[in-house]
């Protein structure tokens, strides 16, 4: 049996950003917590992105995760959209890098695909299947449940990941 | 006369990021500082983005601004070049702001009107009036004479910035 591994997934986003820890062991997953961080809309952009990352780090600080899952953007949007979300998914890129922690990430469908088992999956799909791997788990909304969507992905993918130097 | 403020201006970029240091009083301004952080293009972007912050630190620890101006984004490419210099952005926004300091955000053309007196100098033009603006000014490259600039144009516009409550 291989030790335990605590794992963060976030899902980026500058008004909502859902975060979901989980302990895996082999094939065996348990929730730990979940949630959204809701910076305020108003202020500079700059202390947006600072009150984001401040959050992002009390969440680090409290449950202490050991690796971490981000979600490959999917660039549809227009240039401005994706601006807005590269800025904040740079925060959340760099804060647990920052930490030293190792940063994974993932494309949204191999996500849909390792909780759902399909690609295209909608969001209450996902939301249903994560209720079902974890059934412990108690959190708010679509941002958390696509959060802790990451971390199960993460779970399932990192030692082949390693192996492939995919990740830090 | 009003005190001496040392402003730095940051032209945000993942692979070739730059910065100028100035001293500004009153409408004198006097050069300190300036360069290009070129984060290593290898790794994952996360510890890549976490160089660029840990390069920046660097900076700021050695030329303590009191005040911090980033050329808003002009967003002509695509989505996906959006994204990546988004990102880039993220990290050099909330670097200083997590230190508490005041960033302020400047429009491109605002940037060269200031310092060439219209909104759409070429980069030489922008080079050549840095160079006359701060005589004493030694640098190498295009980033950091447009981060100087940034930094010009935040010295001639902070007071109404201010006023007009702008910035943070």
């Amino acid at each position: 049996m291989n030790k335990s591994v605590r794992i963060i997934g976030i899902d980026p986003g500058l008004r909502r950003c859902g975060w979901g820890v989980i302990d895996a062991q082999d094939n065996r997953l348990r929730f730990v917590a979940g949630g959204t961080l809701t910076p305020p809309t108003d202020g500079s952009l700059a202390s947006r992105l600072a009150i984001l990352a401040e959050g992002l780090e009390a969440v680090l600080d409290q449950h202490q995760p050991d690796e971490v899952a981000v979600e490959e953007t999917f660039v549809n949007a227009g240039a401005r959209s994706a601006l807005i979300l590269g800025q904040a998914r740079g925060v959340v890129l760099v804060t647990p890098a920052r930490r030293g922690l190792l940063v994974a990430e993932y494309a949204a469908n191999l996500v849909k695909k390792s909780v759902v088992g399909a690609g295209h999956a909608e969001k209450e799909q996902v939301q249903l299947m994560v209720k079902t791997l974890l059934p412990t788990a108690t959190f708010k909304g679509a941002d958390a449940a696509d959060a802790l969507a990451i971390a199960i992905c993460h779970a399932h993918h990192r030692v082949s990941a390693r192996r492939m130097g995919m990740v830090l």
